[in-house]
């Protein structure tokens, strides 16, 4: 696997923690810290300090796991240590975990004495093929995901396949959503070859082949102007099933699950309003439908996801705007959707 | 007076306000916001108002007036407001006030949907020659000032004259330690000119002159690697003289005020270090000394002003970094001064 080259910055794939201490060595930094939280402490964090544990200056800035870090009073926690340890505008902060860590680390480094070097080791399956890659931080506020972020891009990513080692199997699903959605909007060989694989454990190719779709087109519209919105095919939907989920469910749907959902019902609307055939519409249908647990909506919730999706800062007064598919592999972005739509797309999902 | 290009943006300073509302119009927005606090609410949000009664779709956000305010808290608040209203993407975030609102707005704005587009309108002198242009957003944390921000442009600056009619005269001093500033660093004849003027009320020439010099240094170094640094002169040990009355004094010091201290003690150590000579350094402190008010520092506070001085973003492993002059209206930047260095001067300033 070749080292991708994204916004000014590699993606590595091979010995990733050597390149790791390399990168580190010739940066010229004053000091690094590490953000992890306790599921990477305990499972990545020591083959890191295998290797960089000969190296002065670092320290380790640890939050919770999990999605309810991600608000602005454990983004204030990383900057006031940062304050705390003096790290000065040569710091440089490695995030060692998933989208959360990411997100949440990237946030806090982009704006700490306006924007200090960060890279991304991302640990999970979703955060290697999703999160990592593209140059967004944010963190959720009222409810509403990466409501406040920036677009800033990491000084270099690492991903290293002998971390997925580690990781429960719902968290593996939750990164093949990405995987799927990434066939489905853009090739649908790699589609076809995710279909017959083993996707309860990704090979590195299939991983690699993952972020190479997504890079290429984060690389040709980096702020979301026009094709990159196609990443957001299963967004619309997912987005608001997640939030809805998250605040409702004592024990939440993760990422992939809601976007699983949010495929199928956006596979619907492709199949209503592009074309998308019934044939095609099975076929997604069928291959989601045999990784990812059935999830209950009410109709009477439907109103709710409404207006979660009004609020999506994808969307723009108020109209809900999609990105669905022509065709397995193709995608079209800007289909403003009525809520009439949106419903039946959820109560054909309520069908299957 | 001519209408300046900065990076990629415009400052108006004729009819401001008739310019504002062409740009509102012709900007396609969804929506916009007035951020103000209760100060201009009174005095300046009634003048834009008749301009802009007429058109639909906008809001006011008002903030507490004060430097108290430019922290985390009100940030939320703005976001919450903005999330409260739905501002979408193509919302227009006006900061109608000074550098509290426009350093605080402009964080809010470049944060919020990983940004909003935002102009400033500045209502203080302090404002108008200074934060209003150069990029710099953000909020103070743990009595650091600025600590935690981005460098994102306004789209427009707008520079009302009118405006700076309601101030209270330590208000125009405030913001005319950065004019006698922007003289000493880059222009000999300007800092002449602001001798001999009446300066409880500068001339729209004076200020004009002001925002084009600083205009001029920003555009070569947007992000402060180089020659930005000029406009640092007086700030090293201003800055921390103002975090420092902030935090102990019951009617602290302003941004001015505290600047003209840093300026007489960085022109001291311009006259140890960089040759400055005594007849500048006399001059300096006269035309300073008649303006501000004495400052009594105890020499018991050196060690606690120096530590607020390491910690201010722009320094290094601790090193403490000072832009001198060379002679009025030429400056040096990146003079690393040493903690003995800064005390004598603080102690040369409490024998003025």
């Amino acid at each position: 696997m070749n080292t991708l080259n994204s916004i000014g910055y590699p993606i590595y794939f091979n010995d990733t923690l050597s390149e790791l201490v390399k990168f580190i060595e010739k940066g010229n930094y004053s000091r690094f810290f590490v953000l992890t939280d306790e599921n990477t402490a305990k499972h990545c964090l020591p083959a890191l300090r295998e290797k960089i544990d000969h190296l002065d200056n670092f320290d380790i800035i640890e939050i919770n796991a999990g999605e309810e870090s991600k608000n602005i009073d454990f983004c204030v926690g990383v900057w006031k240590m940062l304050i705390d340890f003096s790290a000065d505008r040569q710091s440089l902060l490695i995030n060692l975990g998933g989208g959360v860590i990411s997100d949440l680390g990237g946030f806090a480094a982009s704006t700490y004495k306006r924007g200090i070097d960060f890279v991304n080791v991302p640990t999970t399956l979703l955060s290697q093929v999703d999160a990592s890659v593209g140059g967004k931080t944010g963190i959720d506020m009222d409810n509403i995901k990466n409501i406040i972020g920036t677009f800033t891009q990491p000084k270099a990513v690492f991903i290293e396949h002998a971390f997925l080692q580690t990781l429960p199997s719902r968290q593996i699903l939750s990164g093949l959503a990405e995987m799927l959605k990434h066939g489905l909007i853009a090739d649908m060989a790699y589609w076809n070859s995710l279909k017959n694989s083993e996707l309860k454990n990704p090979s590195a190719d299939l991983i690699y082949r993952s972020v190479e779709i997504k890079n290429k087109v984060v690389i040709e519209d980096p702020h979301e102007k026009g094709i990159r919105k196609s990443l957001n095919f299963g967004h619309t939907i997912g987005h608001a099933v997640e939030t809805y989920s998250l605040v409702n469910d004592e024990n939440p749907l993760t990422h992939g699950e809601a976007i699983a959902i949010g495929m199928i019902c956006e596979a619907r609307l492709s199949n209503i309003k592009l074309g998308l055939t019934n044939a095609e519409l099975t076929e997604i249908n069928d291959v989601i439908g045999n990784l990812y647990p059935k999830y209950v909506i009410a109709e009477s919730c439907y109103k709710e996801l409404y207006s979660i999706m009004q609020k999506d800062k994808k969307n723009q007064s108020g109209k809900i705007n999609c990105t669905l598919l022509t065709h397995i592999g193709q995608c079209r972005i800007d289909n403003i959707c009525t809520e009439d739509e949106l419903c039946e797309s959820l109560r054909y999902y309520s069908t299957l």
